[in-house]
């Protein structure tokens, strides 16, 4: 099969116009693409990944192009060729019994609940983009929800795979089972590895029931060093019931009010404390006769907690409302200067403690940096950005970026040894983190799985050595 | 070091009387090892890897030496050594906040959850073995609760293991983030893996809250076809409450009664259904002023369960009388006759399909064989237990086990997409399965990693070609 041929199959698309709007990223990377792929099964691409692999022309599977990591398009020189999944798309069995799904990896996350609503189901990774699936496994994203229904790979069943080899050799690893112990689970090999391994084209996924009935409250700890012991109090107290802990700093939400000034303002005389959290409760179950409604069951709880001495304060309000506020903080930091934005997590204890020792290492190396950072910290994730005033944007931007990268991912993974990249995965903007601080017995691993399954480069990311 | 020297040191042992113990499995397989290792630190283990693959002696890793399927004993040559992780269980630290443990490989399960109590946590994987730490990473285990709390993979947070190369490499993966995706998570390659890619010494686990309030109710279903839709409404019902939903046959219950004569009978007139279900419910928090107790809840679900048809009786009890007739089905199966154990799984909704159809392939094939099967369908799994009188023995036993088993195992495979190893793993009883059933591409795999990474043979099973 050849170029022209592939053309006029309606495979690949080489016109400027039809390549453009796929060389974008989600933060306004650009990238130049020689061509681009549309397949529509999973079959078109193993043809397509063979046809590539055999002329050497390297392959950047995007499925959302959502990421924040510049993972999903091609660098500048006009060589890489796009893979889009966003055709690989017709695969939907719903298995209501099963509770379990197989979809293509070009469906998109809304799409999926949509489609699952009817049926009182859910895929219930929550995230502020909407990505498609194949993206969502390739990146192992976890979200706001984390605390109550784990990440993707907790929730992935099965997957089809194209290896990026001179075959295009198709792995169907599609099963629905939940348990199954028969030699090594291959899959797990594709979900977080941003498609360097394989690119996914369908996934069997775990559903969820959708929640009936939630709670949520702004709670104002006593002190930022108690938020991991009022944590503690809050999973003892509610169990499986909470489903989200979210931590927000007064910075972060200060940008928020000036980005949105509509956005309603709940804390006493407006004054925006040092440090809100999100704690939401929610039950799958419709409301039962005699049993405790659940926003009393959360202040009960609240107030139970609230003789540990580890919150100040707790507003109940309208769950929009306040998630409105949640939602409004990543948008608030970006247009607040310019933003550099780090996606961390830690032991969750040890978020605090970063906190504040990095607070002062930024102050050292700039004191225009403000820090407005949020996060998922009930499972120790971080959204750490630092944003500096456009005004005083120094000349070589490239290389105090680079400083100050250095700076925040050093503290973060030498000192208090977090990750620089809790959920957002690597991509050219953290690979030269990995290089730095993946062991080099894993790099070997990479190298060694690479080289003997005949896997060629693919994607943005180099695994291995 | 040689083996005299690890001797002095009381590292290795080779008389008979200390090996003796480390050769039995736990169905009373036997083999025979040429010494016993007993390394008290992972280093330790390095340093007897190292000293048995330079010297081409094949290691068989045990830790607990529970499992069913002999995976944790040498074969009869007399060439093999035991590497026993017993003593490997210095390691025990406790992260309260961040609720996650480090401890060695060789703690037992009831060990752990004994110090873990007094803080009202649990690593709550739940067996009827009592195995260790170490053995439950290779097998993967699931059990009673995995409803509820998923398996073993699904709350590791990190690792440390010894190659079994030339070096006795050790991966130290030993992280207790929650979320890390920076690059390939390669951890994973050592679960549900029997030890084959490399040696647990130590285990990062995620804890729960212990339950406070359980409810348990022994459910009779309307019809066999009909406990998948009622597993439905009982998760919507209950949603993250629903901590059980095992299956219980007539004939299993009934060789429980014969067997335990003293077992407390529920049921109307003592005359044991054609199949009953235990399900329970769970809370981790303290029974809260106001809120409907927790067998209520139970009753009430139940109660408007009933008007979907999919109930025709339901009992309820004291959970311990409940769960003692369930916990003595695997005793009375295993002296009803001569048992031949299968641990399938299947999509949830295919379980009592199979059931039908394979008790037909049974009959046909011997009408003596009586099915004593029981498991934990939440998740689809099913402990399908077949029992031959001991008097009508076959004289070629073994060619009977292996058509019996071909034929099981072909129909839960081939017609029902089941797997032939839901939570024991490999071991030598399921080679054959695994050589049969696994795609090549996947051996391929398996062959590539062990030869690229310089790993020699470790444990009973093969995964490559």
């Amino acid at each position: 099969m050849d170029f022209e041929a592939f053309k006029k199959e309606g495979l690949i698309y080489d016109e400027a116009t039809s390549v453009l709007a796929y060389q974008t990223g989600a933060r306004f990377e650009t990238g130049k693409a020689a061509f681009i792929m549309q397949p529509k099964t999973t079959e078109d691409v193993s043809r397509l990944v063979t046809y590539c692999v055999r002329n050497n022309i390297e392959i950047i599977p995007q499925s959302g192009n959502t990421g924040l990591v510049a993972a999903s398009i091609p660098d500048r020189s006009g060589t890489q060729a796009i893979l889009s999944l966003e055709k690989v798309k017709a695969t939907y069995d719903l298995n209501l019994h099963n509770r379990s799904v197989i979809v293509g990896a070009g469906i998109r996350l809304s799409e999926l609940n949509e489609r699952l609503e009817p049926h009182g189901l859910a895929f219930p990774i929550d995230l502020g983009a909407d990505p498609m699936i194949g993206g969502m496994v390739a990146t192992n994203t976890g979200g706001a929800r984390f605390l109550h229904y784990g990440d993707v790979r907790q929730n992935t069943l099965g997957l089809k795979v194209v290896l990026p080899d001179e075959h295009g050799s198709i792995l169907d690893m599609n099963s629905a089972l939940r348990k199954n112990n028969t030699g090594c689970d291959w899959k797990q090999m594709f979900i977080g590895t941003s498609g360097t391994f394989g690119i996914v084209t369908e996934c069997v996924l775990n559903l969820h029931p959708i929640p009936n009935q939630t709670a949520v409250a702004l709670v104002i700890p006593s002190d930022p060093d108690a938020i991991f012991q009022l944590l503690a109090h809050l999973e003892r107290y509610f169990g499986s019931q909470l489903s989200a802990f979210e931590f927000m700093s007064k910075n972060a939400m200060t940008r928020a009010y000036e980005h949105l000034p509509s956005l309603r303002n709940p804390f006493e005389n407006g004054e925006i404390p040092e440090l809100a959290l999100v704690v939401e409760i929610s039950r799958s179950w419709e409301p039962v006769e005699g049993e405790l409604p659940v926003e009393e069951f959360l202040q009960i709880g609240l107030t139970s907690i609230w003789e540990t001495q580890t919150i100040s304060d707790a507003l109940f309000g309208n769950s929009n409302d306040i998630w409105s506020i949640r939602h409004t903080l990543s948008e608030g930091a970006k247009y607040a200067g310019h933003l550099f934005a780090f996606d961390l997590s830690f032991e969750r204890d040890i978020v605090m403690e970063f906190r504040k020792s990095v607070t002062k290492t930024l102050h050292d190396f700039d004191e225009k940096l403000e820090i407005c950072d949020f996060g998922h910290v009930g499972d120790g994730g971080l959204h750490f950005n630092v944003i500096l005033p456009k005004k005083s944007l120094p000349d070589d931007l490239a290389t105090y970026e680079n400083e100050l990268r250095d700076l925040v991912v050093g503290v973060a993974v030498e000192i208090y040894g977090g990750s620089y990249s809790a959920e957002h995965a690597l991509g050219p903007k953290n690979q030269k983190f990995y290089d730095r601080y993946t062991p080099e017995t894993q790099k070997l691993l990479a190298d060694n799985f690479i080289k003997s399954a005949g896997i060629k480069k693919c994607g943005r990311v180099v695994l291995g050595t």
